[in-house]
């Protein structure tokens, strides 16, 4: 483990859902092996390790590989301290992938650290691995250059974030990316509901991308709460009265658009 | 105005905002000469008006040119009724370029309709034709047929919609982008306050936007809220506490995520 010229080249991945699954698959399109892959759900486990050359799956933490380089705990927050404990003691690198769990968790290993992939992965999706960030912080020099080396094997945005960077980077990133798909969930239900497509809100949610993704936020801001316009949002209110949360969203949020903005 | 045949050529405008400013540079570009602009204002309108040939500001919307074919009001929806009160009468065709206000607002014309660019418009940026999608309406055929043909010379993205469905569109249009901008905003600002990027999440607000082109939004959701991991929402809570604001949408789009999602 000392040794920084050595690569990570075998995985335990522990979990089978949209993290675990598409780490799985980047490692493995990237030449390392996948040694062995647990689910709490044992079918999970074999479905994913039946994607890949000899990887076996596993009924129980305490069958992990203790001769792979690298245990990566893949699992929703709650899962891992359970993990974590039924492990049997490991010289090699343990990771979990959360943006909210501190690295501390995994300090009873010597060597640990965090592979957090800060993006929207879903099963069904392939990823682009060019626009997949990945937030790498280590117990120690030789484990986060270790773990740099084989992010940097995976994606081109590599950095290293410490655990109070990757909690405001996560909570930002439910705020941009968890908040605004359900609002694009409700607008297509809404339409849905009157009978018009999704797909007349396309250019428009495009476009809302590139403003921002080319001027502030702050400065792009449209709509009829910026402008104050009592008219259009009683209106809107009036429409959405037998729909209370929708009716709930859109008044917490206009007031918050015109106090935000009259502040400014 | 009964012949379908002749195109409409002149244009008064009424307003000096980000839609007014964008329909009269697209207006113009194609050949329509914008004989007129209006605003509250004075300096505003002469502002706009002389960014074109032989453009006149006018101090009172009584002045508007009665040989002109077109008046289009693009002011706040609360100042549309003031505006076609103290006009004088006129037989070509007023529009208003609202998404949420009924025709029936410029009655009192002979010949008027609505012309409603579907799309978020700022002054500072330029529009791409191509991707502004334009809802038409009109009290007569011939109205409707001129009012169309003129929306296709700005733009390829041309529909027919009555009130009822631009009022619903429009709604949707505050969720998917006021509503998804201001929360862009939001993050911006936890961000920055935290001495970090907002460039971090363009890798993750590319990749939101591309999923919901292609799948349906419910399926695309990922998070903590969808997944109901309580730890880490709850972390985020306490994260947040001392950001009241930030914390009440949290806490409101979290629970909506989590009973949409159990709900289906």
């Amino acid at each position: 483990m000392t040794d920084i010229s050595i690569p990570i080249s075998s995985v335990v991945i522990f979990g089978s859902g949209n993290v675990a699954t598409h780490l799985a698959k980047a490692f493995s399109s990237n030449g390392i092996s996948i040694r062995q892959i647990y689910s709490r759900n044992y079918q999970h486990a074999r479905a994913l390790a039946s994607q890949f050359n000899e990887t076996k799956a596993i009924e129980h933490p305490q069958q992990a590989d203790t001769g792979a380089d690298l245990w990566l705990i893949a699992v929703v927050d709650d899962a891992i301290k359970e993990i974590v404990s039924a492990l049997p003691p490991f010289n090699g690198i343990v990771t979990h992938t959360a943006g909210s769990i501190s690295m501390d968790v995994l300090s009873r290993f010597p060597h640990h650290g965090v592979f957090y992939p800060f993006q929207t992965l879903s099963k069904e999706r392939k990823i682009d691995y060019n626009s997949l960030p990945l937030l790498i912080e280590g117990s120690d020099n030789v484990t986060t250059q270790k773990l740099l080396k084989l992010a940097r094997t995976v994606s081109p945005i590599v950095s290293e974030a410490d655990s109070g960077t990757r909690g405001i980077l996560h909570i930002a990133a439910v705020f941009s990316c968890n908040f605004v798909n359900h609002l694009y969930t409700l607008s297509a239900d809404l339409l849905a509901n009157n009978g018009l497509s999704f797909d007349f809100l396309t250019p428009l949610i495009q476009e809302t991308t590139r403003k921002i993704l080319t001027m502030p936020p702050q400065k792009a801001q449209t709509g009829p709460a910026i402008r104050n316009d009592k008219t259009v949002m009683n209106k809107h209110l009036e429409q959405l009265k037998d729909n209370p949360t929708l009716k709930k969203i859109y008044q917490l949020m206009s007031e918050n658009i015109i106090h935000y903005h009259q502040a400014q």
